[in-house]
């Protein structure tokens, strides 16, 4: 079966203010987040690469100490192993894609 | 430079009624289509797994002979070599992630 829904995935809160639900196709892992207005993610990275979207709402984030605010029709490139994070402006729906998958996002 | 803004990026319409922008990240092909109501894609098939979305609209999709209605909120999983293709119900913007890149839809 090919086809999901994202509202019929299982939600985790990942930290506070940050619900995901993914999808794993085996070679990219694809998460959508509903974020509360004002939740911030702090600065991290990893191996994967990022690929992030805005679907609804407007996220200020910031990739390698430049910042924007990122609202549906803007996606940013974040590198392997690239510092990022940001806060929430308001409620937002996000989608990251990563490549490789992301074994710590398979929640259970 | 991480950060695109699709509306900026260069179009090219890729069959009727298909306007595609693109952003290649090395491993990666994003693929932000505006197709008018009415258009279809005949099926086909490639190399690449591809992740489908809906942002805007409604687009009839069949995969392997099994057709769904995808709107936002709903995502296909196309396997790699896996016949595909669809009609839009009406105007839609639709996101295509590709892996391996597309080098197909490297527009000049």
């Amino acid at each position: 079966m090919p086809f999901y829904e994202i509202s019929k995935l299982n939600p985790t809160e990942v930290i506070p203010g940050y619900e995901a639900r993914s999808i794993h196709t085996g070679t990219m892992t694809f998460l959508y987040w509903k974020v509360k207005a004002g939740a911030s993610m702090p600065v991290h990275s990893h191996q994967h690469e990022q690929v992030s979207h805005v679907l609804n709402g407007k996220f200020e984030l910031i990739v390698e100490n430049e910042k924007t605010i990122l609202v549906p029709g803007k996606v940013a490139v974040i590198p392997p192993h690239s510092p990022h994070g940001g806060t929430a402006i308001t409620e937002c729906e996000l989608l990251d894609v990563f490549l490789p998958e992301r074994d710590d996002y398979k929640f259970s």
